[in-house]
């Protein structure tokens, strides 16, 4: 199968070279980025000798007739257009943006920018891939989930589906590497201000909020708003989402954990640590995992999760290639079974 | 004055020799371990030309002869047997551990450790100081708080005491720099596996969680028990606390930044930031300042409180001679006027 | 293959483990350790799920049996003893310590511990794959080289061979990230003191001193002592070597980077770096490539040579597994061809 | 004394506030920058309470007549043309660039720049201190040293002046954190591309390579082109300067550690370690220290000489302040004592 990578040069698309360069069935075809005219090795010098392929324009028409897929790795505001262009086109598409997340108007609120239309949004599928195999397998148009969203949906899941939380004592209190913040440049993510320290930014008001929120209420209609706050780590890759719910009634970590393994059994990227361990999110650094770690405090009554990602593999590339496996018909593990690097 | 420090070569010790060095009052007349015979500079080579003194051994007798006061800079565990020895005896006593700060049977219970006296830990004052200037001023021992407990407390002062947030609703999600451990080797915090990760720790289980709810009960006796998380940063110095409340009315974020402001005016080291703006670990790093910021989340009716401190410092050495300063009589600032280290 | 692993606990076994999991040819047959009976995901939880294989004793006799190579992942003073039990029993053997590569004299004045047999130690094949490849092709006792020397020769190579550099003007100022230290508890290694810190060490008494002159001597039997200095920078994996040459007549960088493009154009894992290119460490993060740039400063006729690797991988695991490769036949690049991890 | 400050808002002039806030003698009269009327706080948030002066505009007649010094804190091709507005108009300057550290036509080549003229550069006095106290004392203009040459100087110094040395075989590689780029933003000082990372730059081309050959033919005429390696460490402060140099004669390591104690017993700010102990970066960090350790290696007739800063400190801020107090009479260490910041 042939696949385009649009947004190329972002760490998004740089993590997509890195998997599919050594994937047994998808073949880079081409790569594009507002940057063209530019060899891929000359924008990442790790690439020398492993991949030379140039940097192509964006032209979607041409890009529909040679692919079988398209990866939008482009931001923001920019994705929804593109993919506008590809559908209905023959051509399978995973867009890693927030852009077909939301409907229209609550994207406007939360991203302060205009949107891409209802029509494209709602033809979307929410490819949090655990929990929608089989719309993702019949779909062509995926919208990748959040790197936030997927750590804490992965976490909260089983509890919401099954009605044991009260609906309205969610908090997340999540945290983020700096390459989540992407490739351009800011004073926050500079290495002398960022480095030896930890910090706090769009407090009760990221994006993702409405995102996680809207998944909850899938699974339980009940679900209210929840508490997120969004923390930048001084580390590259990974994500916490630490949650915290109230349980309605007393179960003990031992029940919960068995809770949650049942629910994941089927689904091998999801590990679910047995009690009194935690995951740390350098142990799934550079793979597809998402751990989780369960804590009851009798107490309070409270539990809490602690879910892991690497926010560029199972929180954008990662997922966006299970996802393309599934919607070829593909093992969901297919070119991704790489360790965790560790230490 | 004359000031004795036992427990010299773990990182309080050495944070407390980096202070006295400089202040205009004390001076550091002995300084003790159970590693005696041994300069100081062959420890802590930083300290060649600065300051050559021998560690000695730990003879309270002597020490209470020839010292004005005294930091136990010990571990849990044997700092309460020090103190014992202290008391009574002339010498004014600055404890930087746990013993004090809990009566004994509690004690027990979280830090699986045997308790010193209830009568040495009932004559110990809590040396919060923001919150208890007139008993540390008179006072000639002081438990000095852990920092957890003084990031935590100094951000949830105001609204608990002003009875503002429901009782059982408060939950801590705490971070620390790795550099809180101490400084005995362990695997959590070797380099290789701590750098690039971020992992919680004694979840749900912290000894700091009583130490917390103790003085939260102080404050208003009706609260409950709190949720607290605990969790490492890939950082030398630093605490943030991010504490979540349930606000029982309707508030904005701009009147309880004015309360905050209001309550912490006469404490020169809370900066209570404006709204929207929250303070970062590494803008207090080397300082003894706590910085606190806030945020209404009008869709939830909770309130995020961040609140950093340098562990050593506010969190440790810091507060503990802004403790021996109000014991002295001196202003609270003497010697402490150091400004973060930023970048 | 059948593949044992003694010594797995240590970085260099955990990254044979990423390695051999997922390599077509060789198969984890069993795992080995002085800490037996307990299961290799307990010791590294990031392995939960991937292999769960318990560790087992050290039985030379019974691994011989069963396997048909043992990579010796055991710290110097261990491993020399373990070969010696190995040789001539139909096994193949890979050593990753230094015990195998310095005549027994030597090594006892570097390594200030008591060498196994020069029997043994002459049977080895010095594995700097690159430049030994038909002898590793045809032995069973691969002498794995340090990860020091491994970036120094391959930078060093093709100037040494081709004798365009004084004997005598050798000098080396080599990095290295602290995984290269091993996983033993040290201060050193400690978050701590590492982090924020750059710190020399074994000053001209580093114990790969020896085993980088004796190559440079095997190249060109005219070169004379080198100067070697050996320093910790704050990052879990990666070396750079600087090496500074004097050249015999006058070149410029162009001429020299053609002289090494052409010395490596049949080695897939060493990639030297066009004309103004200079490798960074990251950009090998996690693979088998040994990065190469270089500078010739016309004012002073000397030549800056900058290589780079990751200590894990061609510095350990990555270069044992390659020697593997050649020992069956196979080519060098099988189950080795991941891309760096950027960022 | 009244002291303004130019160029506040980088890391050279923050630094600069932090040690003039504490300093006994200097009071800062007004602080400016090309982004005038915005408070430093704004700007600094780790100032908030500390600070809260209103940057304002450049304007030297102005500041000329209200201050007694001012700290030129601007960037190499501004801070010339300020200094020429400020010479013999009654008030001190020290100048933080490299503008008036070298003869216009070579800063032209080495900075490609335009240089300031010939005038105002020659009557700069270099203001490396410990070497140059006497001229700084009575001088109104000060180039202050750049932060490579102020490690490398220091450490080669002794030997240099005393002619133990080759004229011809120095070789320099120095590192550096990052906070020694600047404040602006760039690819290479962002977080996710330094962080775990170690790189070479401007490899034979740095423009301070002129600056410390042109002091070098100051001590000894005799003394030829060096070469020169600058390497960005991961880190936010410190630099060392690894150097090696051959010996004429045969020296003992002790022989030369007594030389260097000698030549710098009257230095208060020049650590020389012991025998066998050499300092690294964090032993100094936030301090205006330089510490040297020397090996001398029998086998190869070469010396290391390892020698640390604090780039912001020594190399910058801290020197300018040490120069300032000499300009006024003062102790070099005014103001100028506080211990390293460790860990």
């Amino acid at each position: 199968m042939k696949a385009s990578i649009i947004g190329t040069t972002g760490y998004g698309g740089a993590e997509l070279l890195r998997i599919l360069k050594n994937h047994p069935e998808f073949e880079i075809s081409s790569i594009h980025s507002t940057r063209d005219n530019l060899a891929i090795s000359d924008e990442y010098p790790h690439l020398i000798g492993i991949m030379n392929n140039q940097l192509q324009k964006i032209e979607p028409e041409k890009i529909s007739e040679s692919a079988d897929i398209v990866f939008l790795a482009t931001p923001s505001g920019v994705s929804g257009e593109l993919a506008a262009q590809f559908v209905n086109k023959n051509i399978k598409i995973v867009d890693l943006s927030g852009d077909l997340r939301l409907p229209a108007s609550e994207y406007k609120q939360w991203y302060k920018k205009d949107p891409t239309s209802d029509e494209v949004i709602n033809q979307a599928v929410y490819g949090l891939t655990e929990w929608n195999r089989d719309q993702v397998k019949t779909s062509d148009l995926i919208s990748n989930p959040g790197c936030y969203p997927t750590a804490t949906l992965l976490g909260l899941a089983p509890v919401v589906i099954e009605q044991l939380i009260e609906k309205d004592q969610i908090i997340v209190d999540a945290k983020s590497g700096i390459s989540g913040a992407g490739r351009s440049l800011s004073r926050t993510s500079s290495f002398a201000e960022a480095n030896e320290n930890f910090s706090a930014y769009k407090v009760n008001q990221h994006q993702h909020t409405p995102e996680i929120e809207q998944q909850l209420k899938v699974w339980n209609k009940e679900m209210e708003a929840i508490t997120f706050t969004t923390q930048l780590l001084p580390i590259t890759r990974g994500i916490m989402a630490t949650s915290y719910v109230k349980l309605k009634e007393s179960y003990s970590t031992k029940q919960l954990v068995e809770l949650y393994e049942h629910t994941y059994q089927q689904s091998p990227f999801v590990r679910v640590r047995p009690v009194g361990n935690y995951p740390s999110v350098k142990e799934v650094a550079g793979s597809n995992y998402c751990d989780i770690g369960l804590h009851v405090d009798e107490r309070t009554g409270r539990m809490t999760i602690i879910s892991v990602i690497d926010n560029l593999m199972k929180g954008a590339a990662g997922q966006a290639v299970q996802n393309a496996n599934l919607m070829f018909g593909m093992e969901e593990t297919t070119g991704l079974e790489m360790s965790p690097l560790y230490p």
